[in-house]
């Protein structure tokens, strides 16, 4: 089964990298590009008898490796 | 409105990231874990009218700096 992890910085974390594609896309004229966030993206392919059981382990991996609790949460999409 | 843009290296492109990823979940136990790709992961938050305006944007931002079009794809979800 194939699962999808995005993990991002918290809200409350500041986002150097997403502040500076911002304010290369306002110097490119793009002044409607309000806010940017910057994440990561995974692709996981899992073998896993279920869905439930392929959400389970590829929350287990983001926890252990993918994303840094402290700062980062993360979403699972799982297909 | 707000965009998600997912940028990923094309499939014929070698995935070095990824492969380290994968190795090193299989070297934590993790052996269910067949192919892992990483990719990059973007939140806009855009003035647009509609969501079509705001997925023509996204896309347009997308094909100037947000991806390389060359060994990347990318896939736009507007909300």
């Amino acid at each position: 089964m194939r699962a999808r992890v995005f993990v991002t910085l918290k809200p409350s974390v500041f986002d150097p990298q997403g502040k500076t594609i911002q304010d290369a896309l306002h110097t490119l004229g793009y002044a409607g590009v309000h806010d940017v966030r910057q994440g990561k993206y995974f692709e996981l392919d899992l073998a896993a008898g279920s869905a439930d059981a392929a959400r389970a382990l590829a929350a287990e991996v983001a926890d252990k490796l993918l994303a840094n609790p402290v700062i980062e949460s993360y979403r699972i999409e799982v297909e």
